[in-house]
């Protein structure tokens, strides 16, 4: 759905939640022939038994891929994607796991090259059943002004 | 294939090229559909003959899993991602472009707080057939040392 | 395999069961990422143990999907479907649970503005290995007359 | 986005547009795969040639099954689906064309076996980029009333 | 739909025509990412313009498993697969190219470890729009016999 | 990663073992919907609780597909397949299994016919891990000498 906001809509500490999703095996697969990162450590069962983590283990770029894409639902023709920051991986997700995506606004800045666009932070944390954070990154975007800044 | 580095082994400016890959309509449903996201800058034809563009372009979350998948030809069990820095995405990619990945080492560091591991930035280029970079990032490794650092 | 039937050749009563098949998480994630639909009744395990069914159940366009594809097994070149009436889902399906479709010929009936063409009414059950209903709707199909109707 | 309703939120008339989507070749390939119709009309471009439409047309359940998708981005926690009627194809859906759906609710009535509960019709139709129906059904909801029916 | 044919039911020279299918984009990408084979013959157009084919070639291992999954449309309880020979790719299957199999009964012989079965060899050749053999093979079936070889 | 090696790089005898994969039950699905091929022994959970494996078994293709993909991690420019022989499935795969391939080169051949290249047969054998033979067969290859044949 559609939600037109401007830069002077945003405000810092503003907070989303999306729905949760139950990581499956299937998206293990799926990731790996998008990819084509077939490490054994997403695709090889008997090799993980073997490792510390006992078991298979998500590729970061899915968790990251996901992750981004539950906040998909709303549109703001007035803001786009910039780029990330500080993306870490602070535990593993693993088969059965349901995620979901804490987004806060962290900071909302001009930004002194764009007078008619200011700078948005948005912090995203994926976090699963357990309450951990297995994702978190800074998403910087850039929105328009509704007027430009002084 | 299994090359085993220890950090002692990365040097600043080796360079690997990965092969090339092109992205196909395909990889955008894929990816959609793996990730939920189903915004129309992906997905409707129609709308974005409408848009500056004039097509439909690729999901940035899309060009950094590909682009990372692509280097996924050698495992290195001393090695583990530590995060990413610097996400960039500086033009879009179309339907039927070839990428291929660029991998250059721009950092070899220590670790103050891990004196077992050394730290290894893998500046990675994601280029378009053009020659054209449509992303870009730093790719921020842990690697093990053969012998700790003093 | 092509079996070509005349709308003469149609008989009230007669009825035909597919093969069956075992519907997997695989085929939830499969559709939720095909249809865009990826609401929390189908993809979020947590969630669902909170709610009567106790566990994820299929999209109810999933199930007509898949149960009106296992009929797919002959091809008619004489008729068409004009549409579907009464689809229900009485029961819920849930990972795990294998169905196959009974086709039961219901009506065989002149079509007054098509005196080439008769209606035939295929019942369509969706049944699971416990024997229960699934879903259940009426498919209307137009067969061609080898002889024009009176 | 969960956006709760009552039975005596909904009024007729109301009416609804979701975002569009550009109908791929990959869809008709994921869609045979997905519900095993490898039916010539759907796979088979060259005897598509021999054919009044002269190319491939969609399964009438893909058409259904993403149409219907298209409008899953409201959770309505108080509502359920009770079944469809009335599902019609009017023309046929080519690779390439983008569709999108109006629903319109086009009843709101008592259900006398159900006091605390309300029938919903909402009126499906999925449309083309040239204005035309592929697709039509009247989707009944029952959403739960906020205090009986007298 | 199950055919059940025992040993002696099956004639040399009997032929099956299968229907065709058309080899799509997607079927490469989705094939690439189901075997984690993404040699640059498959998945580089931009690489493949500078070699002799100049486009894309499908794998080997695809024109085999869809050329022989065409043949997946009669069940016959009483056979079973006992290998394949002489597996041949004549010509490369290229996106767009619409592809049918031939099946012809070339042997029907006693097994002289096996009593109670009989090896038939069905002769698989795979077929383009224009006719050529793209791909051709021996399929070794074991077949049950009514009464056991004298 | 490319690795080129003439017609006399190779030496009967020579072994390579490929990263192992775990089998899942969405390699089913997806083999199934990628092939057409949905015969119960792959699909139906509950029709294979009454037979001997008592549990879905694998498609022969996706065993080879699968089994041969493994081995795609060299690219070879001086050779290409000419075809594979002997193709044995001496033991079902099931969901869950893990394999592996095992290559070892079992003959380096003149070809009469062709002076600039020689012929490799590389003997392949997949492995669960039980130390089973699941697939086995021979590759032949035709790789470009270096110097002519005498």
């Amino acid at each position: 759905m559609e939600r037109p906001r401007f830069f002077e809509d945003y405000e810092t500490g503003e907070e989303r939640h999306t729905t949760g999703r139950t990581i499956t095996e299937t998206d293990f697969v799926v990731h790996a022939g998008h990819t084509g990162d077939f490490f054994p450590h997403h695709m090889d069962a008997e090799f993980m038994k073997t490792q510390p983590f006992g078991q298979r283990i998500a590729h970061g770029t899915m968790t990251f891929a996901i992750g981004i894409g539950l906040t998909a639902s709303e549109i703001n023709p007035h803001a786009f994607t910039y780029g990330y920051e500080r993306l870490r991986f602070p535990k593993p997700v693993f088969i059965g796991d349901t995620i979901h995506t804490v987004l806060t606004v962290s900071a909302v800045e001009d930004d002194p090259k764009r007078p008619n666009h200011g700078r948005i932070v948005e912090t995203c944390r994926v976090m699963n059943q357990r309450g951990e954070v297995v994702m978190a990154c800074d998403h910087v975007l850039l929105a328009e002004r509704r007027s430009p800044a002084a």
